[in-house]
């Protein structure tokens, strides 16, 4: 073992960072024979610097987060501060001072990820973010080494807890999306501000994130379709139980047709209660990864969390740690595929649309004739009359976004259609 | 990208290794890029050279497997012959003429993993074995470098996918043993032989491996406790149904009660259909992690066949081909921990016994007092009459081995107990 310990400066001290601090003194002795080396605090960057923080020397807390990566002699930098600035910055500033980063930001990562990788090839340093996704669930490291000499088709996930915890609510409940959402921030499980989460923003991130990696292709946050899951309602629960489905935000990575492009999207879909998705409750993740040999793959856990956290982030220290002591780096970015990513209109699955039509004959002939119209294949059709109006539940074929889409348009222009009550797309089947 | 290929020999060409074959030559350019190297294929051991090998080139195949890994210009030699011998010399070998190795031997790695880690780390090489444990599911690799900054308590895994078919048909159809078990040999699921898995040699030697790497040790084959799945019954099925169970065939490997020990076990046990665990179906492996930091994990997906085994193997040859060229090895084996393996008379589960009892008053007395002499709390006692016999189906309190051991030792000698029909345990509560 080598005596001299690996420097490690420790960039925000909130829920993860100070689970960080604390397995690094409590579990000081396992790391060490783990890496190879001692690991050694050096320094922690915070706003609030007289915040009380048990087991962390108040002489190594600054609130100059700058000058602690620019000191020179650190072999690791751990970000967890999260968003573009300065965090961005800082890790910069970190590999040009010869310092690794362990990152768990998954923003940045997806909006930036190319840079920074392509800093951490030029200064021949590690750049890990295995906490950027799905918490402590192993993901990256499967998809970029474990999964390295197969061929991935398919990424479907379950990557926001908080979501995860409001539809299940509502499924298992009955609650509406405002009951379930309040429950969820009383609980702690979203924000005061839930944008983030129930928008899809934090899900679209990760989508680009595993598209990148599972496809070796770069995929940035624009190029993810997202659409949040505020306007689900009791009565889609309703629907998707009668079709033995559930409804989950889903954050899905695909080849798209020929395999020579991806695509990316993030929004609410049923999903068979027989997928093992269907079953991750509460706030628990889970992704299900599709490949050419090794088939369905699954992986779950907590998505989110400071213990669970930390837990991604001090595998990837151990990792970078080793790496540090025998002059190597793992894996950087592997983008060689370099495939275009299709727009959302291209992408081919079902769909479950509820109508509010007249109650006259006829109505079903005229909408079906729309259906075929733009080519879209209806596989079943379900009528209910109710107060001299009518709902209708069409659940087509595959079809393309954008055929369904101008189905849709077409539909809502027809007298005898009062209105669209949901659209959802079916996945997993 | 190094126009030099790395040489590849492959020892073995039977389901595995025609499959890692095939994948080396369709696959060669998405190899190449993500090792960073061309990919060649160097030489091919067989028994059998006169079989049609479609896509190998007949003048790479040799019976000669020593003479091959003897070489001495080979990068990677990859294993896919199991059995001790010759793959344990073999592999050897090729470590002594300068070879990193990628296994699928699972045997071979529960019996003698240290020694064979530490030949590869005398030559400076590589061992890598994801395919050895549950196919193609990433476990190795998230358990010793994912989880390297966490403190693993427990693993609880389906590691064997032919006695899950089994069991799973058993559970579901209402078979028998036999029935199921010759259902399974028709479909290619049970060898012709099925000795290694239904008697659980095969998960044993998963669960050394397992242990060894989760709780930083060593583990060896013989340390594990090893019960197989021939006696459990129809019955048994009813009896756990009643429970709200299944029954699985599980690897368990865990620390003992004051951390200072581990235990590793293979044994039939009933499990609570609420668990994960439960409603993995058909030849499906998975594997359940428990951590301080992370909580729980698991990691399902195929654990056999040939696609998804060379997946893993092909897995590891990118990342051994990656550190060939780097000049790096990847983590070695960690055993400094060195806890002892506790035997299994200090495990502690619950339990489920069913004994035929006679059907006259005081029965019931006389049991409880056998179980209270042993120390073992009893939770539930359900009693039911039939032809003047009665059956007694007694769950505990979490309990010693060694304690249930004595009581039932005690039990058989009473007069009034006709016979213990079974004795499960209970799992994953």
């Amino acid at each position: 073992m080598r005596t001299r310990p690996l420097k490690v400066a420790l960039l925000g001290c909130g829920v993860v960072g100070s689970e960080v601090a604390r397995i690094m003194t409590t579990h000081a002795d396992d790391l060490a024979a783990r890496i190879g080396a001692p690991v050694e605090l050096a320094g922690v960057a915070v706003r609030r610097p007289d915040k009380v923080r048990e087991g962390i020397d108040p002489a190594l807390v600054t609130t100059d987060a700058t000058a602690l990566v620019k000191r020179g002699d650190l072999d690791i930098v751990v970000e967890v501060i999260g968003g573009i600035e300065p965090a961005r910055a800082l890790i910069t500033t970190a590999f040009e001072h010869g310092a690794s980063v362990v990152s768990a930001n998954k923003a940045l990562l997806a909006q930036d990820g190319a840079a920074l990788h392509a800093a951490a090839e030029e200064h021949g340093r590690d750049l890990y973010y295995e906490a950027a996704v799905a918490g402590a669930i192993p993901l990256i490291r499967p998809l970029r080494e474990s999964l390295a000499g197969d061929k991935v088709n398919r990424v479907l996930g379950i990557v926001n807890g908080t979501t995860n915890f409001i539809l299940d609510k509502m499924d298992t409940t009955g609650a509406g999306y405002q009951e379930a959402l309040d429950e969820a921030t009383a609980l702690g499980y979203a924000e005061a501000d839930p944008t983030a989460d129930v928008e899809g923003f934090d899900a679209a991130a990760k989508a680009a994130i595993l598209a990148g990696i599972a496809f070796h292709t770069r995929v940035r946050l624009d190029d993810v379709h997202r659409e949040g899951m505020t306007e689900v309602t009791a009565a889609d629960f309703a629907s998707a139980k009668e079709m033995g489905c559930t409804i989950k935000l889903l954050a899905i990575c695909e080849r798209a047709g020929d395999g020579a492009s991806v695509t990316a999207r993030v929004h609410p879909a049923m999903i068979p209660l027989s997928h093992p998705l269907a079953s991750v409750r509460g706030a628990y993740n889970a992704v299900f990864v599709e490949s050419d040999a090794a088939g369905q793959l699954m992986f779950y856990g907590p998505g989110a969390g400071g213990a669970p956290t930390a837990s991604a982030v001090l595998g990837d220290l151990v990792a970078v740690g080793r790496n540090r002591i025998s002059g190597a780096t793992g894996p950087g970015e592997s983008a060689y595929a370099a495939l275009p990513v299709s727009p959302m209109g291209e992408v081919v699955t079902r769909y479950h649309i509820s109508l509010d039509v007249a109650d006259k004959p006829g109505v079903l002939a005229q909408v079906a004739t729309v259906f075929a119209e733009h080519g879209v294949s209806i596989d079943t059709v379900r009528q209910q009359g109710k107060d001299g109006e009518a709902s209708l539940v069409v659940v087509t074929h595959r079809a393309s976004d954008a055929a369904l889409g101008g189905t849709v348009e077409t539909l809502r222009k027809l007298d005898t259609v009062r209105g669209v009550a949901s659209i959802m797309r079916v996945e997993g089947e």
